[in-house]
């Protein structure tokens, strides 16, 4: 591990695979078991150019380097966070795998042009902007609600920074997959393949993964459920392989 | 029983509930497990006004008459089947209870009206009409392809039969669920439940139920996965009470 600062409430987290160490901290950006999940299910070229939007604290580049070798950015609109995410990728020995950049996903396709990526990745604010509801201007709220950006703006920037025949993966709320595939399909985005993550296998399911192809035909595979507990508790096979195992994926 | 004409190839089946038996061939029109399943997911009011399109040989409204005391109505394109649909309703004595229409249900809104419908149940021919795939004028082709009507007219038909707040029920193909939702969004059909259908625990699913709400707001629960076989080859309980079980539904 290289040496780089860390400021005060922040921690170093252990990745439990490969070596990996991240800088988290409550109080401004700490990742959950969603953004796991996404670096593992997501479709990466073994080679080529992987965008995360809505990176936060770089956990999704960090751990997709366990699994292509292709170039990995990601973006992230909080100074804050973005500089979490870089100081990780440092301390790391990652920087040539990865570059974090500060800055707006909205406007990202000015700098880079149209279909520069080959895949993308994103694990956006779940919750929609409703007046009242939330504390603005804290990380969280940031990270949470669609403050700087909606679904309908994630989405279309894909569309815009994905090249034909790319792939976009998303993981998101159930709740919310009647847009999102709405969304998807009205910017040539077409879903190909869900799964469905249920904390126990008689339980609705509270997280979903999506994977599109830029200007693919309808035709969409519900892949097996993802069940996290067993009946005793215990975290699943599949689950203990996904955080702890192997660098494949879980399709 | 009442006694009714059976025709050459014709046979009676058990529903093995309630007492109802039904007509079906193999050359003409048997019913699949997905009917029954879309029998027992259905949202049916206790009262009012039910309309299953696409019935085939009437097995949804017969199954219907243990869940509800609503007047129910199936209508279907071909005479063969309306006519195979209307004797088992008159042998099962339910015809105070169920109305058999031979008809196209891109008409029947002329006849009825808008909004007539309190709850909708439909299990469409899940197959596109691509020319040259299949052999056209056969009964089953009819049933399975889109030749007389699409997904979208199915859907545009249900939004103008279904009352406001109203629920359309559907059971289709995973392949299609992408085209299914955003055509359900765009006629004003909101998806609100979902649940998919796996052969086993590790397969891919191969059936889904989906109810949508007449102008409702984006909010979509994925139920807890319905597994046919257990581990064993055996049925799982579930599947054996859909089938031989109690009048509830299965959500």
């Amino acid at each position: 591990m290289q040496t780089v600062p860390i400021y005060d409430q922040e921690r170093i987290d252990d990745l439990l695979t490969h070596d990996l160490h991240i800088i988290q901290s409550d109080e401004v950006f700490s990742f959950s078991m969603d953004a796991v999940l996404l670096a593992r299910f997501a479709s990466v070229p073994k080679y080529g150019r992987v965008l995360d939007l809505c990176t936060g604290n770089g956990v999704v580049p960090l751990l997709l380097t366990t699994r292509t070798e292709a170039q990995i950015e990601g973006i992230e609109i909080q100074e804050r966070l973005a500089d979490m995410a870089e100081r990780s990728v440092r301390m790391n020995g990652l920087e040539d795998r990865i570059t974090i950049r500060l800055g707006d996903l909205r406007d990202l396709v000015g700098e880079t042009g149209h279909g520069a990526y080959d895949a993308i990745t994103v694990n956006p604010p779940y919750m929609p902007l409703r007046a009242g509801e939330i504390k603005l201007n804290t990380h969280q709220a940031i990270a949470r609600h669609e403050i700087h950006c909606s679904l309908e703006e994630v989405i279309q920037a894909s569309m815009r920074l994905l090249r034909n025949g790319g792939k976009v993966t998303m993981v998101h709320k159930p709740q919310r997959l009647g847009e999102i595939i709405s969304l998807l399909r009205q910017y040539r985005l077409e879903p190909k393949l869900i799964r469905f993550v249920h904390p126990r296998k008689h339980m609705e399911a509270n997280i979903v993964l999506i994977e599109a192809l830029r200007d693919g035909k309808p035709d969409m595979r519900i892949l097996p459920p993802l069940i996290v507990y067993q009946e005793d508790g215990q975290y699943c096979p599949e689950i203990m392989d996904i955080y702890y195992g192997s660098n494949e994926g879980t399709k």
